[in-house]
């Protein structure tokens, strides 16, 4: 009957390794017919670009038959739950789910009553799995391994479900994560550095972008002083060590997390993240679909 | 050319039995690509999630191209009329509309100048052919008949397409049926009786949502107060007979015209007339596409 | 790698003509699979109802594998730039792309740096090259050539992408191209004349929308002094020549650019372009996918 992926720290890396695995195979040209002519529902409650479309690429691109949930024509307007919305879409005997929703571990209140397998697009500030195999992926694709690397977050790592995500698998593969940023936005418990000291020593500097939507309060520095303090310029990259790249989960806001003119230079994999996107989601959908 | 369903009225029995026994043999398992390849646009100018998915599902499994038309992006905004929307995509080309819009009887204004079939989803509080035929395949499925049996349509009555549909369409099948709900809402036309009879005596009791968005006038009563009144609750269904069902076209809004509990409860067939709603659907299609 | 299509002015008459060819064969029944299975996205900035669903079936009749951008519920609402959007999906890996925009030649700021083919479904008041591949077509199978006839386009010539690229291209072509309507909205250089006199002389009249979204002062003239002025009447038509055709590129707001009567009657070819819409959008199709 298919198998969820909610949380990376549900699976042992081996599986995880795995995934990856078949992402490059996918990446290196291997197509796959297998599940092709199964139906795929998209639930996303929250807006996204490179996460709800590079599944749709993804699922194409595996001959998925593919139907998109637009809540702002459904019955949400009719005051219809989210719970029932799912189980609906649960009730049509479809294939799988693909959900993402503004509430951390939204799927606790329904996983264990659907029959059909559901893939998390991101819940909250809580995880985004693809978007972590994404950026391992990437870090493999660059440096060979992930083990003995070190990746620097910088930014709004409070609200960010990638940082919280990335913290912990990068972790379990014996990667040191380190995050920087505002001082309201940094948690104890994520090897908090200076934001120079992070620049200047590790492999992977992720910048992450201030997720305004979901601050309860508002943050108080203008977008030039965010700049000058946590951003990414021209000047400060230079003290990045050699093959040392940067990454952003995007959408970017140019010129505040990062300078507009660092964006496509060679040091950026940011759009090579977003290639890596339809790969990985091929690769997580056949976890999904395919036997145990 | 195929063939328009836009009232069940237009319809004989044995038109309408057919189409069911259609659902009944895709519900088990029955696979049909004799229509795969055609293009169906969906054409929704009122909120949606059963009408439309299923449907889009339906269309997917019977390999249909689908196209779903989005009123927020169109040219609805640069003031173009209804009529001239459903005019454009019938100069398309293509070979099935289904079609969902406020006003009563909105086919009345293009249907004879239409080369296209079209498939009513629900118009204004007229008429919803294909949820009066999930529930009556609904019905079947648990009574294996419909003669003789009685349902009780519980609440908004007058505001309600599903109402108005069955109330004809299930007493043509020899049904009783009676409405019970607030009095403002309830047609005299239409067998009112109590609510505590209704409870006691009918085979089926089917309760309906508030449709505030249709109102003219606001409602008075509070939602507790309409629960109090009017709402199935763990103690009232008690008074049901042994075998009797509860049904809902959906959205629910759960604890106001059913108590949550009782949503997935033993007497409920909510989420089995979802699961209807694709094999229906499916049907319908293939009646619209298929030879006289 | 495909080719992009952004202006008509870039192609020789030659290029033009082939498509308008491949498109008449399209009308007349040829099929085409050979691009099947490609993917293509859809990236409408700008409400379209012709241009957006014209294309999409299109595709479906070509075989293609269809996703359709929403700009509502993308990260455009985490102020990710327009720019960054259409880099996303190009590095998606997909075969092509549809794209609207508000801005003229929006395609200036990324066409260079894209691996992924562009269609242009229109630019602010700039090209709408398909449209005009329509109203060429339906010209051509109206009098079966181009050079030598007359056309008038009426009304808000100089907000109307439609008006700005039928100049350009139908005087390559041969036709004599003329413009009338409310002075504010007249250009100079694009042959004005008075509305009577184009009624009465020329092949095509052409009737536009007041583009009230594109206007940066008030529209002084209301929709009643606009139909006398330069409305198309049941009176005023009988001025126009024996054969002359009736042409919009829609949407049309009955009884103000045109009577309600006529945008139906046998003058009239304004559903034909629609339906002309889809072959010709099939051939531009061919056109991006295929050899040089």
């Amino acid at each position: 009957m298919g198998k969820n992926l909610l949380r990376l720290k549900d699976l042992p890396l081996a599986g995880i390794e795995g995934i990856l695995d078949q992402a490059q195979r996918f990446c290196d040209g291997e197509k796959c017919q297998e599940f092709a002519g199964k139906i795929v529902c998209n639930l996303f409650f929250e807006p996204s670009t490179r996460t709800l479309y590079s599944f749709q690429v993804a699922q194409q691109n595996l001959g998925l038959k593919v139907i998109s949930f637009n809540p702002e024509s459904s019955s949400l307007q009719k005051a219809e739950s989210f719970y029932d919305t799912v189980k609906t879409f649960d009730s049509f005997g479809i294939d799988l789910l693909v959900i993402r929703h503004r509430r951390n571990e939204y799927y606790n209140e329904f996983i264990s009553k659907l029959g059909t397998p559901v893939l998390n697009g991101g819940d909250g500030t809580g995880q985004h799995p693809t978007q972590s195999l994404v950026d391992m992926l990437t870090i493999r694709q660059e440096f060979g391994h992930l083990d003995g690397l070190s990746i620097a977050i910088i930014g709004d790592v409070a609200h960010s479900r990638v940082a919280h995500t990335n913290f912990e698998v990068m972790e379990r593969f014996g990667m040191r994560v380190y995050t920087s940023g505002p001082p309201e936005y940094v948690e104890k418990g994520m090897n908090p550095i200076p934001f120079k000291q992070a620049l200047t020593e590790c492999d992977v500097i992720m910048a992450l972008r201030i997720q305004r939507e979901r601050h309860e309060t508002n943050f108080s520095m203008s977008a030039e002083e965010y700049h000058r303090t946590y951003g990414l310029t021209a000047q400060n990259v230079t003290l990045m060590k050699k093959n040392a790249i940067i990454m952003h989960p995007a959408p970017v806001n140019r010129n505040v997390e990062i300078a507009d003119e660092l964006v496509e230079s060679p040091r950026s994999r940011i759009f090579k993240q977003m290639q890596n996107g339809v790969f990985v989601r091929m690769a997580v959908i056949k976890y999904a679909l395919g036997e145990d």
